[in-house]
């Protein structure tokens, strides 16, 4: 039966066990098993693959994953470049604040009694405590921060290159806002309005008026503008979310204003939501491949896994297989101080998509 | 053994299968047994009880469910003001703009082949089909209309009952935006940025310059003056997402500005997602006490289920029992189609939350 | 685009919610929506046509169902013949003896504190406890009755058939195991090993040397027979577990000592587990297609839901709409009580597969 | 306030990224952030603490992780006793039989079509595939070699031994079932009616009669009457199911022949599955204490997250920290090779719990 040999080559190895394997050993094993360890394994060999592409790689963070331990981890991946663009829940980038002021989140458990937690100002995320009175005062750092700014409205992408430089200038300290700021990587936050950035940008207009206004729609348009003008993309996601989603939208709104665009080249996800309830943060590559969010033809992967267990590993074997691709890597330079952001040092059109000529 | 007796105190009770069982009879037995069935039971009594109370409801709604046949289900919760605000995700109100417009989503399956769908335009979310074209269509609709609204900020609240308002006259087909406006009942959107509401709008921006501006600052603000001026609160999420903790902070915000606020006091979710990798969406409302998001003292319930199993049974049930506390419900009365909103014929201070004298 | 025509076909409706709405016009309107909604509409479908069909039909039940509320439920789906033969977990099983003997599980809560339960002599299934001295009442009344039969090995059928039996004279209360009894339904157990219906058998060897001893594999030969002897099989799995796959190789065993057969020709499932892990209990009814397990042609569904929320409205719903198929069933007679099983008066090979002439 | 002083100490740390980071490296850092990360670090600590600690130590073993490429990895936990005694299901037995007989699983993707697969007579797990007609002749090998034994009850454990040794002698290859021959463990496998190995025992039976006779009952006294004997015990659980169950029965059941048990002193699980539909796969190891299946004051520890991915990490750490503990442990020898099993060369008491004098 010629179809039986032709459908089963690839024999599944077993994982064999060694003392001093190092992380990139582990998922080169890996990559011979099945289910979520072989998934892990190609998202290793996919982002390799793309880092050895010219193409601009968006990295998009949603869930606790900086309360939860990976904000160093984040940071190292903008660091080293190993992504050009971030789009992140405001949440990720408030405890990243949190931290880089000397804050520290705590190692707690999901049994506390949240009634004493709440008595005593003890915010709690699972497994994880902050001291909400230390929260507070962040909000009012937040606050004083976007009440000097010049009242005017700002992409989050400007706002959080301003505030990652504040932040560097006032701890010195690195972090994902920091680490951004410093190399010039923008950060798009697109919910901004639904974390505690937000309410500290309240709490400004409520003290100074027309202060605290960030204009998402300029975000939609500058990250689409990237897309149009790279053309190759592609799209790393942890968690799931709004960053999921709005990175595979800025692909969808390029298409529309530019020819021959249809979809990041490379897709990796890692997420534990499931497909079959509907929701966008549990949907497949396969399922973005309808939309064009997606290439029909990329390479993809998805891991279903926590993050805070698949992302050590898998950045410790980068950092080891990573580095020469990330020397040749032909990168894009962005300009983020001003209104209107630059690429390569040339301008995009102000509040306008990038036409094709 | 005294406490022994004290624990084993309610027997559940099996589910007895009639025939002509009513969607509360339902969950009247259901009621009585264990796991997922006794929780949306419990959330069927809550509902009822804060009805009964002098609250203010927050209905947050996310995933997939108008594109999943929900938007009427929606509606009627809107029109018939067992909820007094909305905060959506914006595909759950662009996907109510599309049906409402007359088109339609259609039943597909989840292994149809991705590469003919987006040959044939055609985008999947899970089983469900949408024509990608007629999507165009809408995203031209919307950046018309916000192209030609006057050119300032707006917020996601004004905006999207302006939108309602539009759509209503156009069509004159109930749905969850024009239901919405024909009822007062204020939605925000703070992840609109993250949808095809958005990308109508940044073409808008395209178009007309100074357009498509929203202002989702201001609907913090909006939304938090809601819960200091009522002080007594519900939530009532679907799905998880933006709009779980955008409900949320709204009360949080308000502790701030106000005394003897302190959560609120009701909380029914039905998610699918988990506690157990920290993300907001499958956070537990225990978690949330710790906060201050819940009173520490709620009637809270979480259900574990897809929105469009429960929320069939639970909405069908309710229309049989909630009849008469809907009735004697003391409701507020929205204005909304003034840049600045007002509660009971009094307008919120601009731009700013309203402080305690 | 004639492609795109043909795909969307048959629009999602939205569900309207109305006071009165029986189980079964729910689940009709639920057949319009889409994810978990239609395929719990689907499962009521196929139930349906099944019962129309001439087949056998097997339930497998695996979770803390019976502790959780739904023995009733179950017996039910026994004593109307909605189903022809039981496949159970232990525990199911023995949960059901608990209350068939006149005791209780309760309404407890997850958050309880397992050492005052431990201490107490409470065991807790998530939100529901049992009182511990009386499940070791249970088990010697189980020890008991095993250590009065003759000791020669039983198949699980012949012993829970016994069980049955014992149970109704003692109690003369419904339940699975008495309606299964009175009904002359097979009860297969093959993890019985894993129970506390085990644990009785093992102190009723301890006692009564010789004693307890259940002959499992004559179980799959049992089972089986019954595919070969009937071919045209049906499977309803509710929670996975040893059940789902019990049900599922005697289909492929069948395949071995007869010609034409090829799976079960109808397959439900409603489970919480997922396919990605590569475990059985998620794994999706396209793959149990690649060995046999169901037909390539079956009606086939799988409903992503607890237990408890979807079984209440798809056995109510069937309470209205299967009496007419139920009553034209043509039903096979089983035979129970003897060490060889019989269907319709004949009896199976002792030991031995059906084998074609 | 002190009370938040108490509750905040440890504080969250971040994940630093570093090239050439071992598997314990990675595990140690992983021990500092949230969520699963550190469950899988104190996974690591346990076992370490209970490898270092006088007790036998239990291995359940559920799903599909001999076909997914673990079968090393288990063979390696046994042949180095890190584990003392397993519990498995049939298919990761049977699978793993299928390996050492020189035949493979096969990568494949979860999208593959299964009619096709059915037509070459492929079986899929998820994204693994495997040859059915090399099925067919495991079936036959397993049926000839029980065909073959002496026509009597045998234990699961007294079989596996023997096919354990029939394998070895037969391939010479390394596996779960032949590392736990040589090296004298004890496999239990009390749902082995419902796998391919009891398929080859019911097959044994129609061709030779009264062959194929487990006896499962057997099964629950010998793994009690362990735990009775050596009275401290450690639960490892990769994947729940019935292997779960049956650790933690034993330990129930040794509590009423035995004073002063309670408990296994450890407890460790590797899941996917989740607590809140009541099933037993996904309950949490306190729900386990209320039962006494685990110590009240035992060390214990949930992970979820597939087993692919976590104990290829969780291994290789181990054998990097583990020789020290694994060369003074005082272990424990077994006797298996007859119909009545012995621990430090003195039998069991035949068909009997060892009751205290």
């Amino acid at each position: 039966m010629p179809d039986k040999r032709r459908l089963l080559q690839t024999p599944v190895e077993s994982f064999e066990v060694e003392s001093g394997l190092t992380a990139e050993k582990i998922l080169e094993r890996m990559g011979g098993i099945s289910f979520q360890g072989r998934n892990l394994a190609t998202a290793h060999s996919i982002w390799q693959k793309m880092l050895g592409d010219n193409c601009i790689i968006f990295l998009g963070v949603a869930g606790a994953l900086s309360a939860g331990g990976l904000r160093l981890a984040l940071a190292h991946l903008i660091s080293y470049r190993y992504v050009d663009c971030v789009v992140s829940t405001g949440a990720n980038l408030y405890h990243d604040l949190h931290e880089c002021r000397g804050r520290h989140h705590y190692q707690g458990s999901p049994q506390t009694d949240d009634r004493a937690l709440q008595a005593a100002h003890i915010d709690r995320v699972y497994d994880t405590l902050m001291d909400e009175d230390e929260f507070i005062d962040n909000d009012n750092w937040i606050a004083d921060f976007a009440a000097g700014l010049e009242a005017r409205p700002y992409t989050s992408r400007e706002f959080l290159y301003k505030l990652g430089g504040h932040l560097w200038r006032d701890t010195k300290r690195v972090g994902i806002l920091t680490a951004a700021y410093r190399n010039q990587i923008p950060i798009f936050c697109p919910a901004i309005a639904d974390s505690s950035i937000g309410m500290g940008l309240s709490q400004a207009r409520h003290s100074t008026p027309g202060s605290g206004h960030i204009d998402v729609i300029g975000d939609i348009i500058e990250s689409t503008n990237i897309v149009i003008r790279k053309r190759r993309t592609a799209s790393v996601v942890l968690g799931g979310g709004t960053p999921k989603n709005f990175i595979n939208q800025a692909s969808v709104e390029a298409e529309f204003y530019a020819n021959g665009i249809s979809g990041h080249r490379y897709a990796l996800q890692i997420v534990t939501d499931v497909p079959h309830f509907g929701g966008a943060s549990g949907s497949t590559l396969d399922e973005a491949r309808s939309w064009g969010k997606v290439a029909v033809d990329a390479d993809q992967v998805t891991v279903n896994a926590d993050v805070t267990l698949a992302l050590p590993l898998l950045a410790s074997a980068l950092a080891a297989t990573a580095p020469r691709p990330l020397e040749q890597r032909k990168i894009v330079t962005f300009g983020l101080g001003e209104r209107v952001m630059s690429m390569d040092g040339v301008a995009f059109p102000e509040g306008r998509f990038e036409v094709e000529p």
